[in-house]
């Protein structure tokens, strides 16, 4: 097979058209966010071809205050103040003020990452149309260290990293079958000497490892339930690199929120009831087993990892 | 019953606080709207005490462009060329693009009104707490215009506007009534020589003409269903007038995705297919009545008052 | 005062009505639990004048299963393993299979209970029209039990029971606002020697603790949502009492996802980040106070108060 | 290339699954529909591959009414009422009585189709697992007709069918890059020697015309909105068959309710503003042309097609 040209995620022209969007400074009644400032329009690099990029932003850490208390002007003077009542928020589920703020972003990925992301209904978004254009030759190709066996106790995550000539293989595999796929769609869609298939059934032959992109746009509490299920331990790697990294972005956005969404959401546990009584008869000085527990073996296993 | 004190709309420390928030002025990467900058936080008088404030807004008509196109820069360097895309996309009920617009907005209104208006769904709402805090004294009594009668052939609409004596009595009563109830809420929460009933109780005395005020955010896509409805001759006048002011707003915000909504929705109608066949049998010379219409009595006669 | 008539909560008609739906008995391949069907259509009593019917469901604990598993048949045969994987799907905020079961409500319920009732979005109702229709005169009147004083250390929550005089004085205040308003609202709607005010505009004369009534359609995994926050002791007791008894209710439709409901929702606690923390050094031995648990003053009470 | 074995929709077991739960008949006090009945659990054969499965269904043509009625027992005594309500509702954008009625199917359909599908956001959705489970070896491969060449006037359609050798190579192309894709798909799964790769990367190689499956459950309403634009002419082939079937079996369900989305939506047509404005010239016998019109070029095409 011949040496592939290596698709650069933006081109030229693209990388222009984000330089002039950079140059354009506006002067804004809006809260503005400086930190947030420096993110916007520029591509943040996810997986081989994927990237986030910030297209608009709307309100910040004082916004979720200032709706929390329905008030006429700012929240509080004192970021400290605001920080208190943001944990406060989300310590109670009160979600409403963070849906106050809003942010869109333009994302780049696989197709396959793609169809787990639209799962998470409550957002607007407008994908790029391959019934309307024809897609580029971008595929996602997992670097070595993802490419990952089949968990032998999880039927839904994956165990270690494949090695030697399995890897190789599998590799040489994704590539060729995607790239001879992509071959056969410009063929087919080729008006060179025939009519051309239509752009809305050729696109079927393309496996699912091809990136895609689209405008996503959300509120905080939708974003933050978003970032719970994926920026999670048992997401797949391939959307939690996307996750994670905007969890990193919006930190320079509503910092005050991410904190306590860390601390309540991300790093927090849910203790069931019967959880709790164990953890209570615990710090009392009882010893509690499985039996005792009324839990289920797995509940039981779930609880011991939890508080060790 | 002694003379009432006009409530104002704003206190003095709110209308600090809007020119307050008015002077703050940042640099911005964002898109930015010149003309809906003219209406930051100000306040739009609406009815006796209500007020619309525009407190933040995210994207432009080519903020839809970019969205539909998914591409890496502005719209079209030209707005006529946008203005075109927008209205095939309005036409056409390609609604996603309108989603990448977003507004929030602050509004003091009426509890009939506010019950009305969240029956649209997809918004953000925070409204202000008479759990948590006291209502003020500020209650919505029509204007002599608008005290009209029940309409004899609309079970909900409204006839002709009351007058004289009949008038004269219904004012007086949705007066003494709400500031009576108001009075009875104050002395019930009074601390004063007594325990005070509990905030969440005591908000039961209230009559549904208080004011209340809340942030609401909704993407323009969600809007424009709003105002579809609202801002039609329908609409009950203490809802549509509140319609109509942000419709005023938002054309400086948007005046292509407005001018669109007018034309194919505000001012468009719905001929059901019966109706497109007579019209087509009409054009052709035909004469066609009731019967050969197959309408029912009501259908025809809205589709007699539609074309005429 | 005059003694006023005690409006009943069912007119002779409507019980007729109710008695003949439950006469009609209808052969279905449907999943059907005979144990919800004996709660159809019935009213159950909440407050003074309010109920609960049940008028239609979809779905069963088997249907959770089947969904999950995206299989052919029905769940599994052993109603212990759907339990065991409902149990999973809950704790691992798999929330889409509960989606699959909806309910069909109707319920009378005061309008500043419905004004905190709707503010979750994620339903379909149809609330009886004051624009149409002319309300029935039945207002809330607390019992003796409920009329509680402000709380003393909590704005949106209530203290002790008000007694004597003032809870005498509360108490008539709230029956001679409540029916003074419905009178003048009877008054100036009549068309006797008058032409009567419209009704969309009478409305505004009522007070809130009106009894209004809706159809209220939603699926299990919103359910639950509403009933962690309104079947909670932070809830307002007035909607509590009717999320109380709409989880009573279901507990006969779907009981293994409402105990699994209950364990990891209702009775279950949210430890922060912080929190895992302190449990964990405690558990091993290890003395903990506020100022090593890195918590803020607010966050250590509400933990000491979660683990004791 | 060898001789494919045809893979049926339907495994033997799976028959018998189906044939047991149309086995199992229980009373209900619920509201049936004895037409629907027929269809529960039967598969609708769609493409090649596909079928729709009725899985239950809440509601019929009465409980839109007895919702829109807020009414203690059924909708009125004669369908002629009920049918005369329901197109009132329909043709004033009524649609909360719509969303009285639930609908579940199971549905087996390619990935790219199911893309589109799911752009639908007010649904709930169970989808198969690719990260859980092995899919199937079964792909949507167009029949002859199906195989349409790209519009030469419409960026988003189809233009006339391909025909002789092209023809043959796409299908070829199609079936073969479908089926190395999949066998490629087995052996990297496979741990027979190897370690094999995880199931959530090796689905990645996967074309998208492979099947996949979910439970979908919408309510009426929202169903309509789906219909109207999936059963609409524009709407890609390979969805609107779906639509088309699910439109046919639901007319067994809520006959009036579809009577009147086919009259007032999916036959009817938006005339703008200007448009109305011609027609009615055009009645009264002016003659209008483009340019009075005041429409672009585009418009004027699309309302002339309209008109005639």
């Amino acid at each position: 097979m011949p040496v592939r040209k290596c698709f650069m995620t933006l081109t030229d022209e693209q990388t222009a058209e984000i330089k002039a969007q950079r140059a354009l400074r506006s002067k804004t009644l809006r809260t503005t966010v400086p930190n947030m400032e420096r993110h916007l329009y520029k591509a943040f690099k996810v997986l081989d071809h994927g990237f986030i990029r910030v297209i608009d932003y709307m309100g910040d850490d004082s916004a979720i205050v200032q709706a929390a208390r329905v008030s006429y002007g700012q929240g509080t003077k004192k970021a400290r103040d605001d920080s208190g009542l943001i944990n406060y928020l989300m310590r109670h589920w009160h979600s409403t003020p963070f849906e106050m703020c809003e942010i869109k972003l333009h994302i780049k990925l696989p197709v396959f990452v793609a169809r787990q992301w639209i799962r998470h209904r409550t957002a607007n978004i407008n994908e790029y149309s391959a019934r309307y254009s024809i897609l580029d030759n971008e595929f996602y190709i997992p670097s070595e260290d993802n490419l990952a066996a089949q968990s032998q106790n999880n039927n839904q995550g994956r165990g270690k990293v494949l090695k030697g000539k399995e890897a190789a293989i599998v590799l040489e595999t994704l590539k060729s079958d995607s790239f001879r796929c992509y071959d056969n769609y410009e063929r087919m869609l080729s008006q060179d000497g025939q009519d051309g298939l239509a752009r809305e059934l050729a696109r079927m032959n393309l496996t699912m490892n091809i990136y895609t992109q689209w405008y996503w746009k959300t509120n905080l509490h939708n974003l933050f339930n978003f970032l719970r299920l994926r920026a999670d331990s048992h997401a797949q790697y391939e959307i939690r690199v996307y996750a994670e990294e905007i969890l990193r972005i919006i930190y320079d956005w509503v910092p005050a929120a991410v904190a306590a969404f860390k601390d309540y959401r991300l790093e927090a546990v849910q203790i069931s009831g019967k959880g709790l009584v164990c953890i209570r008869r615990m710090l009392a000085g009882e010893k509690v087993d499985a039996k005792s527990s009324k839990m289920t073996a797995g509940e039981w296993q779930e609880f011991q990892s939890l508080i060790k």
